[in-house]
């Protein structure tokens, strides 16, 4: 029998097709389509001239700026989707909202190296990626026009990534709300006006009682396939203690959720055979007129990491309908997941 | 510039990307990737055998269910994605909510020749599946188990589609209301409190008046390109006057509705090199428990037709965050689609 299932969050529904369910291994990615070879990777130490000047970089005090010598670079997006310039001119044109398509767009550039796979990153060096995540972040809620910030990668192709191999993530900084963000704080608000407790925490309780979703419980963080996943292989990366914003994140607890990152990217890459993924993260929003509230740990959300694999095709069905359909169950995937030895 | 944009109904905010923006036929589609020969189609007349039995067939009165003779079919899926046997038994799990994946799930085979792409069908053709579509709702309808049908077609394979070319649509009753169609609801709901007005009705009226993002205007039905759309060359069809409920069309106007669908399917396959798509039927969802209310001229929501070509890649982004980006102005998509001579 199929299941139906929704997510406690957000209320969306999804059908767990276990009449066609396959093996997770049946959906093991076939080998990614080549590039043709770069001759020159603009993103390699040594290149810095083929990019934008860097906006951030982790670099040794006696090295220039966009030159050699760094580990990492923040610099701004050849094909900025929102501009930095300029101001938002909120206008309705009858029925229709309208604004200037304000906002940063950056690029991370993970390594100096020549490596496409966050996976195949050190540990360490995932540590300085989040933590330039977190100073861009706090950098780009000075300017008063943002709402949001939004860090993601698109690792492959076929996942939305460009023609350059070489890791990236991307950094934008919008004006509004995202929608499913907002989806969830009112979810997580609705539950917190019920419970008077944060629905995440709750839902990694029950996680870890049952352990049927669990791929990682590693120190601070848990790794899960959650109850009404999307897309097979989907995981989700939180904090086992309450945290609202990532920009929070001490810094003595990075490398342990660097860790988990490479550990959860490493079982993603061996065992499905170096899938095209997607990785999103979640926090919340910029609250300035409430300075402090959102540090409180009180407070409904509870940050996390989103991965999806990209291993299926989806149909209008979905966009049309939002309504999801999974051909593994979550359980499944997480006990393939789990089992994969990534070191 | 680029601009962002806010779907009036769902509150959706789109990047519409003017600056990376691409001319229209830059998106032209590369030819289809092709199948193997099919040795036989079982949906092709004569191979009745091949299909599980009919539900519904049009044929002359003198045929034999399940013989040839016929002029388009229903049949149940071959691998639903739900079950109609069962109840659904709804229940908890801690925090989450699941039920047994009860439902239905039918092909309309939509033509007894082998014929790909709706596109191709003469227009009586396709106002016979119209009549379909609404028939089978009706049944379906009578099943209290079930809270709305999904009406929608995959065309080719990446669009969802599966590996028979033959025309089909497929019919899915669930025991839910969709997300989408859900806010969708909503919206229209809350903006008819406000106006005591239809919203969908309101944005017609504009579409009308600026005619930016129209493609077809033909008797009692309009093609537009949404403002806010989410992809290039998205399209939705909607009935003029206010009508919330697709089962409600008059079998007078069932003609004029297949003749702009024919004409913007015809519109796509012949500007876009045929290129894979979906469409999605979008109506009100069954009310029982207030017979005759949603028939009501004062019902706030109306029904229409979604048609995404499937272009352009989507990125982790889109799906992380509900924020999507429009490579193509959707003026530009509309005046592209308006200047196609499809005949």
């Amino acid at each position: 029998m199929p299941e139906l299932r929704k997510d406690p969050i957000i209320g969306r529904w999804v059908i767990v097709a276990t009449e066609r369910a396959k093996k997770p291994d049946q959906l093991i990615a076939p080998a990614q389509q080549e590039f043709p070879q770069e001759k020159v990777c603009p993103f390699c130490e040594g290149h810095e001239s083929s990019t934008p000047p860097e906006i951030y970089a982790v670099r040794p005090k006696h090295t220039t700026a966009n030159t050699a010598g760094w580990e990492l670079r923040v610099i701004p997006s050849l094909t900025p989707l929102l501009k930095i310039e300029g101001n938002l001119e909120r206008r309705g044109r009858g029925l229709y909202d309208i604004m200037n398509g304000i906002g940063a767009h950056e690029v991370v550039i993970e390594t100096n190296q020549h490596i496409a796979n966050m996976a195949d990153l050190k540990e360490e060096q995932i540590a300085k990626i989040l933590t330039c995540y977190i100073e861009r972040i706090i950098d780009l809620e000075k300017d008063h026009r943002f709402k949001y910030v939004l860090v993601f990668k698109n690792y492959g192709w076929s996942a939305g990534g460009g023609k350059v191999r070489h890791t990236r993530s991307q950094i934008i900084a919008t004006p509004v709300n995202p929608k499913r963000v907002k989806e969830e704080l009112v979810g997580a608000r609705r539950y917190y006006e019920n419970h008077e407790r944060c629905i995440y925490c709750d839902l990694i309780e029950q996680e870890l009682a049952s352990q049927d979703r669990v791929i990682l419980d590693i120190d601070g963080f848990i790794a899960i396939v959650p109850f009404a996943s999307r897309f097979p292989f989907e995981v989700w990366i939180l904090p086992k203690k309450h945290s609202p914003d990532f920009v929070a994140l001490d810094s003595g607890v990075r490398l342990e959720l660097a860790k988990v990152i490479k550990k959860v990217l490493s079982k993603l890459k061996k065992g499905l055979n170096d899938p095209v993924y997607n990785y999103v993260l979640h926090t919340a929003p910029f609250r300035r007129e409430k300075a402090g509230y959102w540090k409180s740990v009180d407070y409904d959300y509870h940050w996390h990491i989103e991965i999806i694999p990209r291993l299926t095709r989806v149909a209008g069905f979905e966009w049309g309908t939002g309504f999801y359909i999974c051909p593994v169950t979550p359980e499944d995937s997480a006990k393939f997941l789990r089992e994969v030895n990534e070191a």
